[in-house]
């Protein structure tokens, strides 16, 4: 039972994530933005029947969470290993279906009635769409979602019109960005209707070398295409990520790859925007060889950040924090196998 | 038969090593600013027979090398390792006699005609002029030095005048410095007789908290007064250095030097200065007992240096001696006992 960032049999070092999402709507009902609390706490009561009562047991033991219930500390610890989108953690009366290994949620009266996410390590699209579209399949038996058979799945923005998928990748590309390689190939993804953003989702910066990019188009497009073409996008980026090796100086790189290292096994402080510094240039050192033993730096930057931290060991202020991620670190940052 | 620099029964990580310097010249001959070519090969050879042909096994042991047979990266190596003065390097026709762990040497033709040299690990002051002032006997036996019996001995520069003993001890102080105590205290040992200098002498800068102390009045004071004086000034101020950890955030300090720690233990690159601030904080570590590991940062600081790397691995451009240091620092750097 892993998450993502633990699931060392499907790591990939370029593609960390793959996650899908399918918007939907109940007929019948106002979109959130328009509901109130009644409306809300019907949504939410449908769509934990619909869930308990299935016959299949891919959504029956999935576990119903009202966020209400959740402790804000939780909550910004779920954003932060990206069960939740950080949007979602802002909307009142929602709740959240979760899969034990949390690859599987369907969030509850976020932008729309019903979201259905996938989160898998590596690069599966495909596995992760299947399932999703299993889940969406189970749900739809007793809820009546709204599709158009022109405009398709309806939905609360029209950007999400039509599938209402969107399917991404989390990729780390260290040596496209610093080669400033990136901004061109961004700029060509953009024109066939793909969009890189920060990790955190729209309007989120980039930090660590970790780019999310997904599907821009929703309406006009098949489910297969899109995912068809994200895989492909994904891993021609691998490739040029890889080709870049030739034209850097390997010595510096090494270098600073391998202070990373012993600053992270050594430090008594460490903030979390460093420890990304730091953790992204082990994970290239990993994909490039340089690094020999063994290490989860994906796993350790997931689990090493602020709310994460704060879910284990209790409020910290931000210093004892830095000095709690340091002792974290030093602890966790050993050769496995 | 250890250097000072090598030396861990008398080690000290505040003062890390003692020097004693006697200038002395020989009647008879003019000042060596002012010697022949042939006035410079008679001083070297009075010299080199008064060691030979001395009766003691403290002088005749000692090995006399004409500085012209020493290849220039030899040269500056033993600077490096403080075996000889910067100036003395500049020197054309000298010799140095060189006793086999190095801590006892006689410059002959510097800016005196000879100068004895003691420098041992730690605080040895007493210890070291014993040991100055018995070569200095030894010599005096077969040359004949000038002195005058109100001036004392005659030196070439008027500083030297007297006893023409130069007392030095050279300490890490980077608590006193970091602090801004160091500035003040160095005016009160200014206004008692001494003076404060970087580690290779005058007008050279401090570099890894490092500073050399010396006796600045040698005419009208006994050496005992001033070797005495000297002991208390260290004394005091590897004192008020430990005084000083009360007033430091221990936990920024304890970051900082285990930083340096995996820094030193990882890196590809590393230039000399990076790694003399490195060492620094290693060895302040080791004297606040925070690392607790045992671990020879000052032999590291001397045998890393430029001139010492390229004594053993052949000439190396600027950048590849980086790359080697890191590689040397890297293996030597393992703790010990």
């Amino acid at each position: 039972m892993s998450s993502w960032y633990t699931d060392k049999d499907n790591r990939n070092f370029s593609v960390l994530s793959t996650r899908i999402r399918l918007a939907r709507n109940l007929g019948g009902m106002p979109f959130p933005y328009k509901m109130t609390d009644a409306d809300r706490e019907e949504l939410k009561t449908k769509v934990k029947n619909a869930v308990k009562n299935s016959n299949s047991p891919l959504i029956s033991t999935l576990k119903y969470i009202d966020m209400a219930d959740v402790p804000d500390t939780k909550i910004k610890a779920m954003v932060e290993r990206h069960v939740i989108s950080p949007e979602f953690a802002t909307f009142k009366n929602s709740a959240i279906i979760l899969s034990e290994d949390e690859s599987i949620s369907i969030m509850v009266g976020e932008e729309d009635h019903i979201r259905i996410q996938v989160v898998l390590a590596g690069l599966q699209l495909e596995n992760a769409y299947e399932i999703a579209e299993q889940v969406d399949r189970l749900l739809n038996d007793s809820l009546e979602f709204a599709y158009d058979s022109e405009l398709g799945f309806l939905t609360e923005c029209p950007t999400n019109l039509g599938t209402g998928l969107r399917a991404s990748v989390m990729m780390h590309l260290p040596l496209l960005e610093s080669t400033r390689k990136l901004n061109s190939l961004c700029e060509n993804i953009a024109k066939i209707g793909f969009t890189v953003r920060g990790i955190y989702g729209e309007g989120s910066k980039s930090s660590a070398s970790l780019y999310q990019i997904s599907n821009q188009i929703t309406l006009g497009i098949s489910e297969k295409n899109a995912i068809d073409n994200l895989t492909l996008i994904a891993t021609q980026l691998t490739e040029k990520e890889i080709q870049t090796e030739d034209e850097i100086d390997r010595i510096s790189l090494e270098d600073k790859i391998f202070r990373a290292l012993g600053i992270l096994q050594n430090c008594r402080i460490l903030t979390s925007a460093e420890m990304m510094n730091l953790l992204s240039l082990i994970n290239l050192g990993l994909r490039m060889g340089i690094i020999k033993e063994d290490y989860e730096p994906v796993r350790l930057l997931i689990d090493a950040k602020p709310y994460m931290l704060m879910d284990k060991y209790g409020d910290l202020t931000p210093d004892e924090r830095d000095v709690k991620r340091a002792e974290y670190v030093r602890e966790h940052l050993k050769p496995t196998m």
